[in-house]
């Protein structure tokens, strides 16, 4: 059965998210709709970039992902199809589908311009009901992708989120916090390998505060209510505390930069 | 394949959704469960009507609807199916599925009466589950509007959310408030048409304070943090803020009292 | 159509449940993804225990449920299938398949051991993802519980919940409170009907508080803002507030004990 997910920053109480399925629905059949999240911060792009980044690659190849998150809706921003060889995104040109397009290897970019596969009326800020998403419902029905528009090399592409490595530190910064209270930020457990040697403490500092964390496998395997430092599931450093939350805890937001160093473990 | 929404003020920790989609399943195969809202304020039927309104009419025709906010539980008032050309609708007889019945044109109401077709035994507080619930998914499954019950003529109308419309000024009320923050109001873009030339700036009496607010197509055509007026995606007047929360920053409710009129704008 | 659920105390802002709906839809198809709840309260397995006692039994002969509440994952912990006449479970050995195992009747238990059968790279941190899903989309294809693991006689139960019956008086806890602020007790209906004569008020006494509450059938029976005790739908005694947040008003949170006794009803 073909699948369509969505990724918003509307929430789930408007019915807006129920709309969008309801044209999809209208126009594809017979569909899977599955929600990769609807509390991407309002207007957060980089925010929604990091879990499309995260979650798109794990669905079967040829689903097709609407994303909206799209401070500029009405104005004069684009929007684009993006062809992965495994995946299909549907949204905005402002940035947010480009990371998880890199992910995936190489990618082309279709503007969206042709009208008679929108939702009509056409409303001037809801496109993701209007245009993202009866678009994304004709490519599920076999639309040839130059029938939606052109072929285009200009676009908006991510804000960076790599982090710079320096001889001892790494220098990265917040990029998500999860529901746990999870601090994942934007250096990669490839990038650790690089400067540190196992088995290693953490030097961690951030909101101008220097702690200490023991780097571990998991939650659990330090006392409830510590904080430790680990690679989270999507393979970033995370700055956790077992069966607490670190980013209340610690006073952190997306966006604090974090610096990172390591240390030999001394012997207990 | 069958489709099957639901709307409620359950919230989404406990489970109770999934067991109406659960008891769903267990009668109607295969069906497609979608979700509407569970985030409606509790035993707010003015809401729940207000985003049954605006969310049914672009489903596929012939979809189901089970709607439950539904404060007279366990109580004399009746469970009642709304038949309408394109949407049926099931749920209890408070007004909540009156607004989308009188959106989609002629509609006819039955009263629910036949036990056998409910989910036993039937609970005295959770009849989303043990009534509304089956009984749509019997109508799924083709059952006859007779054998639920007889058709009725006289149900619990709306609470009408008509706006006033006046000589130089619209009196209306906050209807809804979404997870932006956007105010949206019970003014239709038709009810402004009427009274407006454009362009024009609008001003707008709410909580005792008035202000000027500019009248745009979408919010980012006012800066960053600033106030503006537009017609929201479901053809209502809506009071926003580029990039931040308008319903915080003016501290407004729903069922605040809104008044507007227009002002000429003036040459920049 | 298959049917899988899933049971997290993940939030529904990270992606994380999409993660695993998407590698669920990769081995398995076509397949229907259910969601119960994810919002437990993190790290709470008596919590998810408890709605997946009340929700999975609504679910057809056959259903498959993901459950996970897992603050020892990445130890030594176990990862267990528990199979019932009608259901089957995935999850960590932890007590939070247990209590609907019981009330589904005789189950029996196997670890999970086959690697053959994971998500590969595997993760210390989500075996959601990369273990409990994929192997309950290997069992929707049939794979034979025996290639998945051996059976097993020893696994963690859980805590019980029951409550203390003695002569007068009903020691119970609370188990959960709902988005209503509807406060759940593990004390069912059978429970009260051992103690109790009908009609009768009944008399509760929480956080060191006594007071006498109407025991009614349905909420609105008892005036707007006025609380009550009822039997919910679930089965279990709950104390509400008709129209209000019964939870904020009498500042009860889970883990409270609830003592409760009966009383005459007096003639008005």
């Amino acid at each position: 059965m073909k699948i369509l997910t969505f990724l918003t920053d509307f929430g789930e109480k408007s019915g807006y998210v129920a709309q969008m399925k309801a044209v999809a629905l209208s126009l594809a059949q017979p569909l899977q709709c599955i929600d990769i999240s609807h509390q991407v911060p309002p207007q957060n792009i980089q925010v929604g970039a990091f879990i499309l980044k995260n979650t798109v690659p794990h669905f079967p190849k040829g689903s097709v992902h609407v994303a909206v998150v799209d401070p500029g809706v009405g104005t004069e921003r684009n929007g684009i199809v993006v062809i992965t060889k495994s995946h299909i995104l549907v949204g905005p040109d402002n940035g947010l589908l480009i990371p998880v397009a890199q992910e995936l290897g190489d990618f082309k970019v279709y503007k969206i311009e042709n009208a008679s596969l929108f939702h009509h009326p056409v409303s001037n800020t809801f496109h993701g009901r209007d245009i993202f998403t009866p678009v994304a419902a004709h490519i599920l029905n076999g639309v040839r992708f130059e029938q939606i528009g052109p072929q285009i090399n200009h676009f908006m592409d991510a804000v960076s989120q790599k982090p710079r490595l320096m001889a001892d530190v790494i220098q990265g910064s917040v990029v998500f916090i999860d529901d746990f209270g999870n601090i994942i930020t934007n250096i990669a457990s490839s990038d650790i390998d690089k400067m540190m040697q196992k088995p290693y403490d953490i030097i961690i500092k951030i909101k101008e505060k220097s702690f200490t964390l023991p780097f571990k496998k998991s939650y659990s395997l330090v006392s409830k209510g510590s904080c430790l430092a680990l690679i989270g599931s999507n393979g970033y450093l995370e700055i956790s505390m077992n069966q607490g939350n670190a980013a209340k805890h610690l006073n952190v937001a997306i966006g604090d930069e974090v610096f990172i160093s390591s240390m030999e473990k001394k012997d207990k």
